[in-house]
């Protein structure tokens, strides 16, 4: 399948609407390594402009891949060997591009709505006929100017629901399973 | 809606097959409580037999729930508020018995299958009918025991996958939405 996802730090968005940065979190890394290389995605970017957290993220890439985590746990090295850090969502489009020979159609998701969006049968079918790439933010949700720049809005997971605060990590493998899963 | 969740970290076995008990994380909490309160779960157990580990959990739910966490961040406090420690499986099923009025359906999920299963489609038609719990182990999975005395085994997620070793937050986050999530 010629699907990538990434986890972006910035340009996100604060509690008030503010364009901010957040930090990197290993369980960020880890859970939606393991969610991706489950549904067989091809590869999972995280986004920071932060060359200090870039850093630290390959720091723990090495131990899970190379290093001792490796030996000891050979599934989670397996799951992160997909992993690329980027700085830019560009800089990751442009990964995909080179991987895929053509330009992903870029996907972004939000718990709210503000254009038009796309379900998820439909946008299964999309997949299947050129490369896509997810992309989820962290803090608040992704800035408009990521939403806007956007081929394609996924419809909100719970649109209608009282509560609408699930975790990024718990959004990924709701969105990949609905996407991608299969059950009776 | 009458269905529970249980998370738990005893009796639950550990990569070669024994019988442990495994810590309680915090992200365990705050995530699967997020995602239990989005689907509208009528409550969230956390099973530990270690006093010093419920203890623990009850300082953080009472952080968030009444403390400073609450007035800062609001809409986790209300996801917390469905969270109850107990020490046993048979003391969450009490709880729900107590609250719903008949005992639950209990209904453990794994990744690998031992028995005859239940799809999710049958299971929420079977869970219009009468309380449920669902049953989640930390871990590399619940015990043998656990698993034997359930009254149903649901389909593991993506049985037929290369890799299969999803985050129990992930895990849960999907089963809640393949039993309750609706979407195009």
């Amino acid at each position: 399948m010629k699907v990538w996802l990434a986890l972006v730090h910035h340009p996100v968005v604060d509690r008030q609407g503010e364009v901010i940065t957040t930090a990197v979190t290993n369980l960020d890394v880890h859970d939606i390594a393991r969610s991706a290389r489950t549904y067989d995605l091809a590869g999972y970017f995280i986004v920071t402009p932060i060359e200090a957290q870039r850093l630290l993220v390959e720091r723990i890439l090495s131990h899970w891949r190379d290093g001792a985590g490796a030996r000891r746990v050979p599934e989670r090295s397996e799951a992160l060997g997909r992993v690329t850090i980027v700085s830019s969502l560009e800089e990751a489009a442009a990964h995909v591009e080179a991987a895929a020979g053509e330009s992903p159609l870029t996907v972004v998701t939000s718990a709210r709505v503000s254009r038009a969006t796309t379900g998820y049968r439909a946008l299964t079918a999309e997949l299947e006929t050129r490369p896509g790439l997810l992309v989820f933010g962290t803090g608040h949700g992704l800035a408009g100017s990521v939403m806007a720049a956007a081929d394609r809005v996924l419809a909100p997971i719970q649109p209608g629901a009282s509560y609408n605060h699930l975790s990024v990590r718990a959004a990924v493998a709701i969105t990949l399973d609905r996407l991608f899963g299969h059950f009776d």
